[in-house]
């Protein structure tokens, strides 16, 4: 063992410092199988202050340093390589705090998102994020990589639900940004530059949370709509007629729900005929009383006599609203059934939406003569999951050697339409040549000046994000 | 002429390149009087790529810009010295696009907030940013100090509301930061860095902000309170209780509503008995049909069962609801009728309001005996404008020396609670002193970072923010 090891070991405590292959092998395992990690050990402090200590000696010897949490990302940010210093942040998973009448909390980088959640529903609050992942991911890196979720359009992204964070630099020092002020007009947000940054500019040890009223009243209904331009327009119009309660709003093609039924069982179409899209439409809202229902109904009324809407089905049971989910849920899964898939996970302004569907559809039909686009997902926010399945025949892994030449034909529609190649996803090491390639040289350039300021011996996650 | 005042006047025209005396005394004055401005010239581009061309000439021969708006500001942070060039954008002042569909709209820096404001109704949406300034103060200024004014507490501060910018940077070269996006994780959020900067790391040109639905419903209450632990519990069971309408949500106290029924013709009170502190409600909803008012009834009943109201009066008409916010908005005013006033601009958590008031009104009365505390404003923020009227018979002028050391007495206080002693007016050259004081030496290292990064000469609006 190495002194630096020593060192390591006399700060977290041996058995908080890894460094056996059978021990370091669960840190390495990146999900999606994409990459496979590499490191000198893995350290899992038990404070910030032992965090502190951490990243000033990795400081001082100059070694890097790789922040990780659930190790739920899907870009690679966390995993790290030969000689790297892993530092987990599981241990620190206090909830510091918690405050009803603030509608605040202050939470460990490591506090799984679902006990973060479950904490806010105890005293009668609602901390909005969620995904897929919040059964393991956590708070950490959660506000690291900016999470989106099912709840952006009506709360926004882990941005937006972050009223302070409590930083450790890249030298060692702890930032104590841990304000719960609404107001605090003094200087430069620096937290913004945290948040985000997927530890590339320090790491977070823990932030104070903002809470909400907690939902008494749930609404959700499947609509049969003519195309993806009535999505967009009734979205504007439900947000108006409901007075904001819209807290989901998901697109979904025919080819998608055919899918579903198909290879899902329980699933079955809800309508009597089919439709080309779909949109399901989720209203909540924390005051009782009914009203919502109502506001529900004479709005579909509306958008019915508008043309908007074909047909729509209203859940009136726990069980309907769940199976109504299901069928946009169980979409990733059953595209499995019918091969190989190449993913965008793309975000344009709401407006745009459907020409981009347009374009980009009609640009891999013909780069791709046979393919199945399936596009869904957020479209409240913009955001399409814009899902390619294989050509009916054909061979799996064949298909999947387009994958960069359909990202590449999508993500161009999507600069030209000033949209984003990585809506909710973050950089990672997998989209830095996305970023290299979409990002103009001026923005590039100002996100280096950025980390030489804030990292000058790039020793925060290294060649995640931003490559000096 | 010197060849530098040449080379202005060649890029904006002459007519907009001002030097003399007379034309430029009134890009210098500040509206409370606490500055007066000096300048070499006053230059008025008329596009984004003239600014850009003014701020690369004035790199180039190294002389210093401060950027202006409406000259609004109460921190002196768009006054100029000796010297410098200032850059004033009111004639960029076009709508680029407004679109209902998206809920968005592009402004440039110039476009009057009014302006903005009467833009967004005219499609049938909110661009809900609101303060007294409102009818001069300009985006560019109101984006660049992060502005607050009445709807911080259901929509944000200005920070809030903006999706994208476009910014001059030190340099010359222009960053079209424009997106309209509600999700983009594409590396840092760099935009975060020039909302609020103050012109300091650059200068925003234009921005793309963020529309809501338009408010259909309005209902306004006049509550009297026993004490201020209530207004933050009634506040957290109002936002439960009416799922999140709240729109404002201000506090009074007794001598605030004596001062007012006593100085301005045509206020009384409201109430049958004096009571020793008021919250003044207004929920707002973009849902017709009625069921604000019985949301608010119902709120009303169940905070006057739990003792948290002792009484209140519904606006029931336009003309009530206008009195009832005269109550509250002409306080200021009132208070210069009994005498010079001590200011405060201050926030802490909401729960820790009543706490601060508290602490700060017994050692304020403790040093300055006779003192009249007036604390009122915006506690749905935590955001207090702590304002402390002389005693009665005493000399205003000798009073208003007491500034400085009432000023430290208060924001020690604050500084204990973790709070901010500048909540919503930023720091411009007024208060660098106290964020000297205040802010960690860390914090204030980190800001300085940034600063050079973006600004190694120092070239934009220097002394601002931060001094290095």
């Amino acid at each position: 063992m190495s002194l630096f090891i020593d060192h390591l070991a006399a700060i977290v405590g041996s058995q908080n410092c890894l460094t056996s292959q059978g021990d370091l092998a669960p840190y390495l395992v990146e999900e999606r199988g994409l990459y496979h990690g590499s490191c000198r050990a893995v350290v899992k402090p038990g404070s910030t202050s032992e965090v502190a200590k951490v990243v000033a000696l990795c400081a001082e010897a100059g070694e890097s340093i790789v922040p990780q949490g659930g190790r739920t990302g899907l870009c690679g940010g966390a995993v790290s390589e030969m000689g790297q210093v892993v530092l987990n942040l599981s241990r620190l998973n206090r909830i510091r705090s918690i405050d009803a009448i603030d509608y605040s909390m202050v939470c460990e980088a490591g506090v799984i998102l679902a006990t973060a959640q479950e904490a806010a529903l105890q005293i009668d609050r609602l901390f909005p994020l969620s995904l897929a992942a919040e059964g393991s991911c956590q708070i950490g890196g959660v506000i690291s990589t900016n999470a989106g979720g099912v709840n952006v359009l009506r709360y926004g992204n882990a941005r937006d639900l972050v009223l302070g964070v409590e930083v450790v630099l890249a030298d060692g020092q702890v930032w104590n940004g841990l304000k719960s002020l609404r107001k605090d007009n003094t200087g430069y947000d620096l937290k913004q530059l945290f948040i985000g940054g997927e530890g590339t500019l320090g790491i977070i040890t823990a932030a104070t949370l903002k809470l909400f009223p907690r939902p008494r009243e749930v609404e959700t209904a499947f609509c049969a709509i003519p195309h993806p331009q009535a999505a967009v327009e009734l979205l504007a119009i439900a947000r108006a007629a409901t007075g904001d309660a819209v807290s989901a709003f998901e697109l979904l093609p025919r080819i998608g729900l055919e899918f579903v039924c198909r290879h899902i069982p329980g699933c079955s179409d809800p309508l009597s005929a089919p439709s080309p899209w779909y949109v399901l439409i989720e209203l909540t809202s924390a005051r009782e009383g009914g009203e919502l229902r109502a506001a529900l109904e004479i709005m579909l009324e509306k958008a019915l006599e508008l043309g908007l809407v074909t047909d729509a089905v209203l859940a009136s049971s726990k069980e309907q609203r769940s199976a109504l989910w299901r069928l946009r849920e169980s979409l990733p899964e059953a595209q499995k059934f019918e091969g190989g898939s190449i993913k965008h996970d793309v975000s344009v302004s709401v407006s745009k939406v459907p020409e981009f569907l347009e374009r980009a559809t009609k640009v891999v039909l013909a780069a791709l003569p046979g393919v199945r686009p399936v596009p869904f997902g957020h479209i409240g926010d913009g955001n399409i999951h814009f899902n390619l399945t294989q050509p009916v025949g054909t061979d799996k892994a064949e298909y999947l050697e387009e994958w960069e030449r359909m990202n590449r034909i999508v993500h161009d529609i999507i600069a030209d339409l000033g949209g984003s190649f990585s809506a909710e996803h973050g950089i990672g090491q997998l989209k830095l040549g996305e970023m290299e390639h979409y990002k103009s040289p001026l923005e590039l350039d100002l996100m280096r000046k950025i980390k030489r300021a804030l990292d000058p011996k790039s020793l925060m996650n290294p060649g995640k994000v931003v490559r000096l």
